[in-house]
């Protein structure tokens, strides 16, 4: 699919959370991102050296990336405009944006011309079939939330590595276009058919007889009024063994909603394992990753025993602690 | 959109779930349909007259409707070939089959040339948002059920018809594709993007302030591995204030499924009710519906009788009782 290495496109991002997928890059796949392209050098640095296509073509990019999502994942036209160049540095092109790249005739007349590929990751693959619910070989391990942007992707991510430094077979499956950047392959969930919702997640995750786990990502929250049927759905087409639920400190609100409250997280916990039961019975939670980022050093180490004490699982920071303590707990739970 | 009268065309179709699009309008719209195509005399009937194309259109006719689903949704070369006859005879052509009449050249063209309709009902309205979750004004009953096809739409509609008869103002909100060309409107639910699946149950039951109800056409089960997502997000959307739960007596395995067992009527209803409660926190339910077709008489009442004590609701089989005490208790919980 994708080819590294990787410049980013930051375009004239004003803070981190636009210039999240290509955070996500520089930060899971330091190794494969070059250099960044920023149109306002003001702008927001995810600390790579700025490049132009041509400095970057020459050092061995072979794919600009557009890091950077806006209101509505419109494509603006200071973008498509250094597409092109990019296309004619002799660089293929990858967007994660609702507004696909193959849309807009001018850079896809001019990748025909050039012989670029150009990758949509927000498109579903064609051929996508309803969910079976059949039980599966292999194990997963899926990570649910309290709310959207809680931590998910970073937290599957963060397994993933720990899980490898130990030795273990593992894969991240992703499910949101950030994490299809990252991981170079996966299925955005969201944009996905209604009907096809647990039957992609389960062409995602496939059989397996390897003995290895695949860690999914997981998407939204089964209480967050815009976007529950994705998790749920999600969820069900997952058939996890192991949950580890994510969640923000303090976050009072659901993202983008005035009236709905974060859920209690034993009460999200509780929700998610039943609904979880329909495809595979013996689902057990493994762990809590809780983002105290707001939080100082002491007051963060105190949320996390809280939530151990409440919930009778183990809680960490990904960030700040790692999820070293969640995998001792997975490891125990499954005899690894 | 769709101007009766229809012409309804059952191929050769040999059994009545394949009919199940031409039974709902002939049941349901019988003023509205003047006749039936069949390709094998000995195929199934609705008990219209068997008609041509051009003797519909003398009689009246005004659109063929493809009443007839097969595996896939796929349609077959000889429907393609009717289609084309329809559409010479002065008929515009519905369908709601997953293969889009405006995807078949042949059809395409033909009906450009003439100047007639042609209507996907299973493509979704461009322009769909995400669920804001805000409540909003007007009084909505959803059906929910504990699986597919255990007579959601059905009932709706006879709850529609039983609350005009009392003089009540109220509207049934398709979800599906016999819904909609039953009531000439609605959203293909299972066809939405899954990001906006809750938004597009919030734009097909807007806010109404004229003190009528909006009975919305549940989709598939919470406990159904294939579809829970689009059931979660319907009922998200929907916001109902009343629920009416949807079994068919005896069905012990999910349908098409044989991993899975029809949840208990209990559980189904009170994960619904608990559900539902994140954007209605007064939902209530007001009663089930219970489709005994494989009973006789004395049986199909007693099972109802024993589903009321276990509930403490009003139960019905609504073909073979009607939907009266489900919509007493209705008028008494809402003060009608």
């Amino acid at each position: 699919m994708l080819e590294p290495p990787y410049l980013l496109y930051l375009g004239g991002a004003a803070d981190t959370i636009a210039a999240k997928t290509a955070r996500g890059l520089a930060v899971w796949r330091p190794e494969q991102c070059i250099g960044q392209v920023r149109t306002d050098p003001a702008g927001i640095s995810v600390g790579l050296p700025d490049l132009t296509m041509d400095e970057a073509a020459a050092a061995g990019a072979r794919t600009l990336v557009i890091g950077v999502a806006n209101a509505g994942g419109i494509m603006a036209e200071r973008t498509v405009a250094d597409v092109l160049l990019a296309l004619d540095a002799g660089l293929d092109v990858a967007s994660g944006l609702h507004q696909r790249l193959a849309d807009q005739p001018a850079i896809r007349d001019r990748a025909a011309a050039l012989g670029r590929h150009l990758w949509d990751v927000r498109e579903p693959p064609p051929g996508l079939k309803v969910g079976t619910g059949v039980p599966r070989a292999g194990k997963r391990l899926l990570t649910v939330g309290t709310d959207c942007s809680v931590g998910k992707m970073y937290t599957t991510l963060a397994i993933e590595r720990e899980m490898r430094t130990r030795g273990m077979s593992c894969d991240f499956r992703a499910t949101g276009q950030t994490g299809i950047l990252i991981s170079g392959a996966g299925m955005p969930i969201d944009a996905v058919v209604s009907d096809f919702i647990s039957g992609a997640v389960e062409q995602l995750s496939p059989a397996r007889d390897d003995d290895g786990w695949d860690l999914i990502e997981g998407q939204g929250s089964l209480f967050h009024p815009s976007y529950a049927g994705v998790s749920l759905g999600l969820l069900h087409g997952a058939q996890p063994d192991a949950l580890v639920l994510c969640h923000e400190h303090g976050r009072e609100r659901m993202r983008h909603m005035t009236h709905h409250r974060v859920p209690p997280l034993a009460d999200c916990l509780q929700r998610n394992l039943e609904a979880a039961r329909l495809t595979n019975p013996d689902v057990i939670a493994v762990g809590v990753a809780l983002n105290t980022s707001g939080l100082d050093e002491r007051t963060a180490r105190d949320a996390c025993t809280e939530v151990e004490i409440a919930l009778d699982l183990p809680c960490a920071d990904p960030v700040r602690h790692g999820v070293g303590a969640i995998v001792d707990r997975w490891a125990v739970c499954f005899g690894r």
